[in-house]
């Protein structure tokens, strides 16, 4: 057996990220640039804010009139109202909004601080939302990458959620494209021939957060590529990531 | 600046683990014996099963009387009440006891399936417990390993929990030793030179997913070596990854 060997790399020059830009084209040129030449089963993972900046899914705050509600909560907690107006717009619901964090379900469905609206890493006066479809926006990269290496990748935008319990964020996948994001052992057996029975491990969550220890914040790294991780290819989707309500122990 | 390049690799050669095994002199010489000299900053990701199995955290179901409680609930749910008596042992407090499912959080503050009692990878008959003290099994095995190579590096044991939203499982880190588990990068600016203000990443959880993607769960691969990650070498506590009751906002 091949012991398991992965190296996780951030791939240097991609540039800064315009709308309309073609992220399949700038990264498969700033690997190849780096002597990173893209491989069969090479997994790139792309933060979300480069693949928001591409789609164009900024928005000035100076284009925002909020709403009396969120007016009414920005006021509480000091908060800028246009920004809360734009988290509630993007959020399907609402799930907490008390000591100053509004915890939403996004559009998508997932579930997280701000329904995804940030700050960071855009210019001042802006803020980005998360990608319409980030499935479609990593068939888009990955098709991309495709047709210029002619070998089969995948692709994983990635963005950093918080979890109720633990402190400090990681880096989860809310686009698939190429791999199956769960990696199902149900009816493998363990090493003293017991049946697994609950162990499904969420790979694309793990590579995205793999992918985020090479690309920091305040690097200009965007994009890791991560070879040698041997997973089942497929079509693969991020809902695949959602927790169904009907198994949702936590919904209030 | 060295562009960020991590390799993760899984540590073969790893004996099966039994009470008062020396798990650091075990690990120096398996790695040793594959060729992968620990170097300074090594991280190594040691899966939780094997350090409970070397500090004898294991216990047969049939020394086990369960309470009516546990027996009354083990029979809505058609669950082997002694196992549901062990957890509820290993609990401080249950969060959620529905739909066939226990979670509870220990001892320790971690809020998991099952308090951390786990029937994979151990003999039919046992379950295992989570390590009393997984901090100082950290620390014990990073002791181990530095006297052994001559250099610093960092452990961390890792096991797999559940997510509220999400489906599927990822490894996160129970005990560290050697690396603070939270980067920090408040104060710090962004590309465009805006502080960033709430970003303070896992970076333990995040190596803790890195080194299950080479570990597996039936290939008797317990143990991941993360080389090339550039952190900041400090006692570190798994505990500043539980988030203090004063900031959860969902605890119940």
């Amino acid at each position: 057996m091949r012991v398991p060997d992965i190296r996780v790399i951030a791939i240097p020059g991609i540039p800064e990220i315009k709308e309309n830009d073609d992220l399949g084209d700038l990264i498969f040129g700033s690997a190849t640039g780096a002597g990173l030449h893209v491989q069969a089963k090479d997994i790139f993972v792309v933060a979300q804010k480069i693949v928001s900046k591409a789609e164009g899914r900024l928005i000035r705050l100076s284009d925002c009139t909020p709403s009396p509600t969120a007016a009414d909560w920005a006021q509480v907690y000091g908060k800028d109202p246009r920004r809360v107006e734009i988290v509630l717009g993007q959020a399907r619901r609402m799930v907490r909004m008390e000591k100053g964090l509004l915890i939403a379900q996004t559009h998508h469905g997932f579930i997280c601080a701000n329904a995804g609206v940030d700050s960071s890493n855009v210019p001042p006066g802006i803020v980005s939302l998360l990608p319409e479809d980030p499935d479609r926006s990593a068939e888009r990269i990955r098709t991309g990458l495709e047709i210029r290496s002619g070998v089969p990748v995948a692709v994983i935008i990635s963005d950093t959620f918080g979890r109720p319990w633990r402190e400090g964020i990681t880096n989860i996948a809310i686009g698939v494209s190429g791999l199956h994001p769960l990696l199902d052992y149900r009816g493998q057996r363990d090493s003293y021939g017991q049946m697994l029975e609950a162990t499904v491990i969420a790979i694309a969550d793990e590579l995205a957060g793999a992918g985020e220890l090479v690309m920091g914040k305040t690097s200009r790294l965007p994009v890791a590529l991560i070879r040698g991780f041997d997973f089942q290819p497929g079509s693969g989707s991020s809902k695949d990531l959602i927790r169904p309500e009907e198994r949702d122990l936590f919904k209030n």
